[in-house]
């Protein structure tokens, strides 16, 4: 390139490091409300994240950048795949999606979340969705919104989706889910059927929270979280944040008597927290230094959660540990633990799920946030709504709201079109895990020594150090050498149901 | 006032709403510093704080305040003591002291102390001086900078000391703080010789970290600082800082072998917070909503931690609590336990320091730092002088520099000139408190009986309440009838002595 045009890339560079300044001062905010700030900050919480919103809003649509970028396009810039052609191409795409919002628009809606969060932690906790109820009207109405001023043609919904996971579409993803749930139907229906059943009871002894946090943060660190670079704290709903490349900070919540609630939780938000810990440093502040998608995102979480972390060769390792640190497990054998870990069961929690039934509660999200949406279904109907889709998929009753609708944080969060991107990570998970193993050879045979690196240093190479390199269905393909696939996931799936049920799918 | 006036003043009020929250947002900022955020995370760290604090400066320091302030000051606005006067004259001072100071100097000093307290905890740690002392030349370099953008008639050091204290002279100051030391000597050397003596292993017993939490947690709720708008965290040196009106947030640092140091440091944090939190909120965002200074804020901290906390009466009520609570005080009588709180001997330690001797290692550190400034001091050198003065001062030989220099993490914050608020606390604090016990009567026979809430409201009514209406030297004189005096602090001092040590001053 010639000078003139590195010195505009330099502008451009320097724009976006202050903006990404401003987003990461955003993330430690948002992390402190969801960690640590006392009830009475609320008013002027919403105030600070508001102001900061519309003021990264506003520094990333400058016209100026748009200008600086359309010199650099003329040039021929932003067509290849070497880190300057990718930044440009992702910094276009960011600022198309980003000034089609007007400023006014955005703080409203970080406002209206940020007061949505609070009032939905009160109505989980009271199981009172009327509480909840006049927010989830505003947010699906500022959505509406939003849809519309990024434009969309088959239905407002794609516009969301988009924003999670670039490119992707309504219609293919109901027909993946849709086709997903097909070759479930009939495993779960076997396995329901199975008389082998796993012994829960294991599962809900006493597990003082201290002894939880401690093993859970060795295991973290053992398979690569550096704790740093990171922290683990405790919040109502568990998620990763990135305060900057060297703080990347994670949480969960400990329940005394459900130890794979938090234990899974942190191997899940570790597994974000490793991607966010292995991008390219020398990438910092442009898109090749983030992460692709959240699809892409979830399936680093689901790989570590699931393909590693409940896998009955990681548990060779780490139960005898597990033993020493829980006197509950001194009678169980690894065996039992592992399958207990593994049991497939329908239930009211989402993030308690089973992986095989975990992409059902997918799929109901999905359909009612669509639906509301459409204005197919009103924020009134959204409980009586869940529960008939609940006992159509699951075969339950839903208890009370706070186990059925109030459950998620995200629709208070304006997180609309976010859900299908965990079932995209459940199946990349799968499929990046299938070309893993064939590069690498007998993965668990690695888990049942302690030895995690290699995994961790597969992923780095293949997907981490890319940044943003690809959007998420070439990355796909340019890992695993095929599209995106059902298969991988279905037969890991089977594979473990035969393991721990005798079934055969 | 007219209608124009009217808009310019709201005008002025937004203006500051914003310098404010961003002001707010960079609390949180520094605190999650010195509270939890991993080592990593220091480089950028220092490039968010560097950011707001250059953003803070732009937007304290626009042309458009000094013009507006300019408008109401030609109509005779700025001169009484209603909200609008105090608010307007306060905002011209604090504009006037901050256009002085050029942008690209802001951000260096926030940088450079930003990297400058990471370092200080390692050097502290380590016990150091050489791996601190770089930092130390560039602080004091840039404050002597500071000091000549801002102005002085006699020496530098009163340029600073003017931040912290408006209006308080470094002569002045220094004739106070020797008058105190000629008066507290003869009383130091007769305590000396008193065949009484504490029983001082009492409070280097076990004393689990847990309990002293929720001790102190307790208590300080108890005398009145509100948890839903405030929390309790742990760091290396114990702050207050205000991350919103509701939003009050104390630290301090655990010692399983020594009680009191957590004890008396949340007492004394907390005495910061009630400040903070009674403040009315009806004045957000302007000068008539926060405190008048550092000295006037330090009167409180001491108040609620030795007038209040170190009086037998507050044990009388708190100690059967206190004996459930450890313990390690199961044979220990309250009049020994007291005794043991208020013992008075030289140590090296500032924040553990007795009140008597206190004042001494303020008048250590002010002449110290006021010979840096001078330049009759090199950094290389403070070891060694500490060291000297420390000797003379209080008969000991400093025994490392982490007991000595390391042991304040001021400098490294670039706070040179803040000390001799200390003192100026202290006798504030014993001044204000004859003057409530001539008010209310006799506090102690209150305290006794758990009565915490009449003091807190004539503090509210008489100190809080006022916001920045009255500069110090003035409130003094407003609340107690008489200018700063020393006879209070030493009276008390006296009444002291004489109780446990059976001196007669």
């Amino acid at each position: 390139m010639s000078e003139k045009l590195d010195q505009i890339y330099d502008q451009l560079k320097e724009l976006h490091r202050e903006v990404n300044l401003l987003v990461s001062i955003s993330a430690l905010v948002e992390w402190d409300q969801r960690c640590f700030m006392p009830s009475g900050g609320s008013d002027h919480r919403a105030e600070q994240t508001s102001w900061l919103a519309g003021k990264i809003h506003k520094k990333s649509t400058k016209n100026k950048i748009g200008e600086l970028l359309s010199e650099l396009e003329a040039a021929g810039i932003g067509k290849g795949l070497d880190p300057r052609d990718v930044n440009v191409r992702e910094w276009r795409h960011d600022f198309d999606l980003r000034t089609k919002l007007p400023q006014e628009f955005v703080e409203d809606l970080s406002r209206t979340t940020s007061l949505a969060q609070d009032a939905w932690v009160g109505a989980r906790k009271n199981n009172d969705f009327g509480a909840f109820q006049p927010w989830l009207e505003k947010i699906v109405a500022l959505k509406r919104r939003e849809a519309d001023y990024l434009g969309w043609k088959n239905e407002p919904y794609d516009a969301l989706l988009d924003e999670y996971e670039p490119g992707a579409k309504t219609e293919e993803v109901a027909a993946v889910l849709g086709g997903l749930r097909d070759q479930l139907v009939p495993l779960l229906k076997a396995i329901k059927d199975s008389p082998r059943k796993p012994r829960l009871d294991i599962l809900h002894r006493d597990y003082p929270e201290a002894a939880q946090e401690a093993f859970s943060k060795r295991v973290a660190a053992a398979i690569g979280f550096d704790f740093n670079r990171g922290r683990l704290d405790v919040t109502a709903h568990p998620f990763c944040t990135t305060i900057g490349p060297n703080d990347i900070r994670i949480t969960t919540r400990f329940i005394r008597d459900h130890v794979n609630a938090a234990f899974f939780g942190v191997m899940h938000e570790a597994g974000h927290g490793l991607y966010e810990q292995n991008v390219l440093a020398e990438h910092k502040y442009t898109p090749m230094g983030e992460a692709v998608s959240l699809g892409i995102h979830e399936s680093q979480s689901r790989m570590w959660e699931n393909s590693v972390g409940r896998s009955l060769a990681f548990w060779q390792y780490w139960y005898p540990e597990a033993q020493k640190a829980f006197t509950a497990l001194k009678d169980v054998s690894v065996e039992d633990f592992t399958f207990a870990v593994n049991a497939v069961e329908p239930s009211f929690i989402r993030v308690e799920a089973d992986e095989t039934t975990y992409n059902l509660h997918i799929l109901l999200r999905f359909e009612l946030e669509r639906a509301l949406l459409k204005g197919d279904l009103q924020a009134k109907d959204v409980p009586a709504a869940w529960n008939e889709k609940f006992k159509a998929y699951f075969g339950l009753d839903v208890p009370d709201n706070a186990n059925g609708c109030l459950q998620d944080i995200h629709w208070s969060a304006g997180l609309i079109g976010y859900f299908p991107t965990y079932s995209l990570g459940n199946l990349n998970a799968a499929q990046f895990f299938v070309k893993a193993t064939e590069d690498l050879g007998d993965l668990e045979a690695m888990f049942a020594k302690g030895q995690f690196a290699p995994l961790l240093g597969w992923l780095r190479t293949n997907v981490h150090s890319h940044g943003r390199r690809y959007r998420s269905a070439d990355l796909t393909k340019v890992v695993t050498g095929k599209p995106l696939d059902s298969k991988p996931l279905v037969d890991y799936l089977k594979k473990k149901a035969e393991m721990w049920y005798g079934v055969k799918g």
